[in-house]
Order: structure tokens, then sequence, then C-alpha cells
């Protein structure tokens, strides 16, 4: 029996700092019906998408930051959206700001969650690597990620969907090779990503025409590397006045990108994956018991950074 | 001061099997030549530099085996090569079959041994990764490098050269994200990697077109994801009635291609390497210390492959 997952990518343009919440989720609503009339069983949202990417500001007032954050999913504003995918059977990972008490405190994280057809939560992910500062530094982008968020303390889980494994990340993580290892290694077949990403970076000029290269490049290597497919949403366009990269896409485990939104705005693209396709992959060299050396790889899980200078010579 | 390293790129085209080891060291000090010419301070030749890519056949007499690994380097057939690279002041890296007595038996590595510009051994690197399989298997190309070889056993070592600190990676090691994290972990700026990759694989028709952009891939994102250059030489062309692909390169750590050979024979690419585009590439986001998290990774460090079915949902 071939296994297909009809998948969709919502990609949202900007949303303004005055929009409601309702306003957002009947936006989302509406991305999420076009999917469903495109077949899709599984849709992805952008990273924090019921706000704007708030991290590009240095703001004080606690009432004003704590009104990002969700403290019940669903709760009041985003139940509608979980009624949707009940009535049109289209699941969801949905990027959201999370806050809530654990170890007896109030605590936020960047967060996803993946709701089923049926319109329940399966299960979350917490952003792992949470890029930016806890205050704005010299010469460098104001982005204050690390003072709104806590890096993610779940790891990095993998979900059954319609019986396809699903693994999430957020953004930053997926820049870093080790995201997708992980959710390999833990057995997913599909990565769900949602991000936010400007398009200017100040303190590297060099680098700047390079964004989009950067967005694709290590999730294309991320594909093929761990044999998975990737469905990744951005959040797009001028947002606040900050110019946000698109470039959301479906990329198959061969690396290709095989779905390519090419709007700034509210877009849908779908792709029916087909999951043979893992294994056809696989074949191609990837036998990772094989041919992998964990006992070799110990400093990955033991050094955050380099050791220097060289060990010999 | 401005630190630059001037590295060549030196591919080769095919090696036929009767072809002498001193027909294909002259080979390989004209190329030395024509990157001293260029003005390189270091050169890497390819994989398995000095012989035809036997692996590809199901040999069985020990003597015609034996005759494809050298037992010292520099030997009685190398040396006029470190000569070369004495006279010419260029360093190099290269690919050999290396036999060598270790517990008390004789043992085979891929190996690339790296020789400063005064023509001395500064280190060598043994492929950690090998492909293929022990026999024939039904309906994959043949490729009996596990028969042939050893999986390495000297870890991902980093050696200075000329203050730079250089990591090698051989074929098929370039595939896993493993290689060049272990590399920058252990220090390196810039990686040398030499490779026999053949055009046809006939168990994966779907990804047939693809491995070109399964060469660069992998490589474009270890060098983004770790900020180093990565040089790397293919021995290309119809080798033995083998068709192998070429694209050697020079890659900034920008995931950027700098210089592309566009031949399948002998050909020299040269590229001043500018070591302070390392940190620019780390300033965009990659500043490991501060953003990986090693206690998060174990599983990378100890199961080769993955768990599967899922862990939740």
């Amino acid at each position: 029996m071939a296994r297909r997952l009809n998948v969709a990518v919502c990609q949202t343009g900007p949303i303004a700092r005055a929009e409601s919440r309702a306003d957002v989720v009947a936006r989302l609503i509406a991305l999420l019906e076009t999917a469903a009339a495109g077949g899709a069983e599984l849709a992805v949202f952008p990273e924090m998408a019921l706000t704007t990417f708030f991290p590009r500001w240095d703001l004080t007032d606690p009432d004003e930051i704590r009104a990002f954050y969700e403290r019940e999913m669903p709760g009041p504003d985003t139940a509608p959206l979980f009624a949707a995918a009940r009535r049109l059977k289209v699941g969801f990972a949905l990027g959201y700001c999370e806050s809530v008490v654990e170890d007896g405190r109030e605590r936020r994280f960047n967060t996803m969650v993946l709701a089923g057809r049926d319109g329940a939560v399966i299960g979350r992910y917490r952003k792992m690597h949470v890029p930016g500062s806890e205050a704005p530094e010299e010469g460098v982008t104001v982005h204050l990620e690390r003072r709104y968020f806590e890096p993610g303390n779940l790891g990095f889980p993998v979900f059954s969907f319609e019986g396809v494994r699903i693994g999430m990340a957020i953004c930053n993580d997926r820049r870093w090779p080790e995201t997708y290892r992980m959710l390999c290694l833990n057995g997913a077949e599909m990565v769900l990503i949602g991000y936010n990403t400007p398009l200017l970076l100040t303190e590297t000029p060099r680098l700047a025409h390079l964004r989009m290269f950067h967005n694709h490049l290590p999730m294309q290597a991320g594909a093929y590397q761990n044999t998975v497919w990737i469905a990744a949403a951005a959040k797009a366009g001028v947002e606040e006045g900050q110019a946000l990269i698109g470039g959301s896409c479906i990329i198959a485990p061969s690396g290709e990108i095989v779905a390519l939104a090419n709007s700034l705005g509210d877009e849908v693209i779908v792709h029916r994956a087909d999951l043979a396709m893992n294994e056809d992959c696989a074949k191609a060299g990837f036998d990772f018991a094989r041919y992998r050396r964990p006992d070799e790889y110990a400093l990955i899980a033991q050094a955050a950074g380099p050791r220097r200078p060289a060990t010999a010579g």
C-alpha cells in the first residue's frame, strides 16, 4: 500500500502589532480552507503565527509583553481554528508564544502545537535553539528572543499523525544539523518548520544577499542527510517596518524543493508526499545503522563550541 | 593582519588500472606545478589519487589487491611528489590506500596524508565512513570498499598548516553532518576533501539526475553550518568503463561555491581563502558556545540508526 501524506504549507504575510487574535485566527482559518480545498491532510503555519514578531523590540511594559503569549492552547481565541480543523479534517502545526506554569513559576517558550484531523492536540514542541540576545547589543540587529523565551525543555519529540511520524522545528532550529539528526534518530519521516526571518542583518553585510540561500540550504541538506520530508512555513513581508523573507517550501528526502511559495503574503502550497521516497533515499547510501559511527561523535554531545587551537601538528 | 591561505584543488581525470605509480605521480607533480604557478600554498588531491578506484571490482587475487596499497608514505614511488612540494613550497593533501601493521596484523585504510610546504608529513586522516559492502549485493552497484578498507581509527583530527587549522575528510564522509561538526569542534578552519563518486547508482533510478546536487549540497551545508572553508577534489571522468563525477570545488564558510572545476580531467582551481570570512559567518548566528545544546544531542553519539516507531502520539 502506497503511503502518502498530502501536506500544505500555509505561509502568512505580515501580522501587525494592532491586529487582534480574532482577525489573525480568521486569516489562518481561510488558509486552512484553501489547504483543504487542495486536498491537504496536514498544514503547517509559521512560527509565532498569532502575533507580530515582537522580539524585534526592546519592550519593557510587562502587560504589553504578556499579551503576546497564550496561556491555553486551544484557548478562547484559538478554539475556532481547532474547530475548523475538525470540520475540514485537516490537521495542523501552529507556532505560538506559550506561557505556562512549570516548576512553580511562569515560563515562556517559543512553541509549536500539532493538532490532528479531529482537531485534538497531539503534542507540542518547544524551540530548542533560541537565537539573539537578552538585551540589545552594539552593532547587532535587535533580536531579543532570549529575553522573551527560554530554550525548549521537551527535547526533539516525534509524534504519529495518521501513522506518519512527524517532528517539528522552529526558525533558528533549522540552521543546526543536530535538529534534523535528533528528529531522524527519534524516527521522524517528516519535519514541520515555521519561521520569521529578517531579510537584513546589519552585522554581516557581505552575507546580506544570501538570506534566502541560507534559508533553503540547511533545510535541503537536513532533508537529504536524514531522508525526511520537510514542510516549512514563513511569516513573510514587511511587518511593522521590518522585511521578513518568504521562501516557504516543501522539500523531498532527496533535498529537492518540490513546492515553493512565490509571494510575501498569505499563500498555500500543497504536495502529495510519497513516503516511499524516504526509503528510496536511504538506499542511496544512508543506511544509518550500518555506516554511522556514534562512538566517534561524543564531542558533539559534550562540547558546545570549538576547541582551539589545533589538537596536533 | 589579514589571514589568508591560497588553496588549490587538483582534480584528476581517470587513472587506468595499468597506469604505473611513476606515471601517476608525474601527473600529480604537473598539477602541483600548476597550483604553484597560481600562487597556491596548499593543494588537495583526490581520494585514492595513486590508483584506479578498484572497489568497483570483486577481486580475489591477494597479490593483485596488495599492489594497490602503500606501505610507506612517502615511499620510493611517492618521494618525488614530496620533493616537488619542497621545491615548489606548496603543501598538499593526498588520498591513498594505506597498508600498515598495527596490533600485530596488517590493516588497510582509505587514508589522506597532509604534507607541509617543506615536504614533511604533518599528519594523516583515515576515512571514518566507509560505504558499500564486503561482498556484492543483489541489485546494488558493486562497491566493495568495506572489503578493502576498515573504518578509520584516528577520529577527526585537526592539524596546523602555516597556522591555519586543517581537517580532512574522504568521499562518503562528506555526506554525514557529523564529519564537519566533529572537525569544527576540533577547531578546523578549513576541510580538505577527496572523492571518487560514480555517476550511476542502479538501485536508485529516481535519484540518478541528482548526483552532482548531492555532491555539493552536503559540502555547502557543512561549510555554512560549521563556518569552515572546504576544498574538495574529485577523481573524474570515465575510469575503466565507470563514469565518475567531477565538480571539484572550493566553498566559502558562507556555503557559496567560489571556484568550480568544469572538466572531467586533470584540472587545477585556486582561491585565496580569507580566513576572516569564518568569523564573519560565525557572527551570522553561529555562536556555537552560546546557542548549541550538547546535553540535548546525546542520541547522536549513542544510537547509530533511527528508533522506530514514534516515541509519542
